[in-house]
């Protein structure tokens, strides 16, 4: 299993409907408003890197409103 | 009472009608035209954090011509 | 009580300490280690903006290691 | 005249220090501490960029714990 | 011959198409989809630096979807 | 007299005609494109910080395919 | 198996001897001198992603001369 | 031939000098103390993209009070 933060920025004007919207879409488990460089941190997990990957490109990318996301996985070090 | 500095991006050419709009909205104290990485730097203020992610998102962030804004809340340390 | 993300970068080879250290300050909810541009993602909470930054400059940011720090508030739109 | 901002970086566990010191030296208007990527603002004026750029480097750079200044001069358009 | 790693960001949605119409340019070794702040790194050889700019400017800048490119040269020191 | 160098980001595959474009306005010494974050880097020239503030808003910024520049007034201390 | 790019910026002057120990390490496939925001960039792989963090922080990140890296994993889509 | 810019940052309050001595580094044209992200701004040439790098990391590197250097060369479309 993999975790990961993905750090947001949206259109000006969209992080609210964004955050809503990525918060109803499997795998991610939180979706918050923040204020500074990003609008929107989520925590999200799949079954590997690839998933995650996946995850992000084809269901939170997919989201309207997404200017650039940033994903960061968890490592146990 | 929180205060904070709104570092802002505009579209091209967008900066000086930005700042005189921003000037405008309740809860800006000052809305000024800078060079260097941004464009436009505010200061305002608000009666929580969460007032002053709605100033941003539902005041600030609907002027034309912005494409990202940077919000620092003053802490007093 | 305000909430907030804080994205850390460490010193080369200190993340892992880091990110323990970090998770036995109070107020500190999580701290984890991630890959990127950061290196420790902490969540973080406490009663106003001003007693979270007093958290992160006179508590996280003592922990040896640390070189930068990027505090997200959390904003509830 | 010519006024800017003065965006700064400060090492960890300084900004509080950094920002009362720089209150002090002539020039500058204020000086606060704040979230986000930079740590202390600064709004200072000078009579030319010239003298700015001194003001900068050879007064407020000299504060121990500043590790970057990023100033943005005000531009009347 | 001079060779480069070429760092490229892509609209949302976009990286797994821009790797695959980038890896068909002649010049390109290698285009692979990865997480971070960029979403695809290619490798790409050219007979010299302007000859690189053009390859970036003239093929890769072409494939739809790209937003920022960024061509890091190797240099043997 | 104020220098300064502009560092300018462009859409994709417009680098060259910007910089051409920009090499005619007034004020303007030089302008040439670079690879690396920047796709333009332009050194110019005005009578004051406003003047050069100006130029930049009302005549680089107005050409087509410009998405950002950075001004970097020379200073000398 | 996961693939990454990491992205290394270095102490001025170090580069060229960080590249050559890091070539050294198993697990690294190549590592390029580069010019731009980054000074060397490597290729490695390992079993999964906790193993490519333990990589990064328990072999590479202890070459002395490394101040940041930034591993972009690779994501087959 | 290859020109190319390098965007420079220094420590605080070694700008001015750090300006100075790259001035009389043999394949400097000019370098400058400017405001904003970089502190000086120096042009170069060399024979070659290695020449170039070698310039940068044996000679310009050397100068005490250089934290980063960021070579953008000149490319003709």
């Amino acid at each position: 299993m993999v975790q990961a933060y993905i750090l947001i920025q949206t259109e000006v004007g969209k992080s609210s409907n964004v955050a809503e919207v990525i918060s109803g879409i499997p795998g991610v488990v939180q979706a918050e408003d923040v204020t500074g460089p990003y609008d929107v941190i989520v925590r999200a997990e799949a079954e590997s890197v690839d998933d995650l990957g996946r995850l992000v490109v084809a269901q939170i990318q997919q989201v309207e409103g997404i200017t650039r996301t940033l994903t960061c996985p968890v490592v146990h070090l």
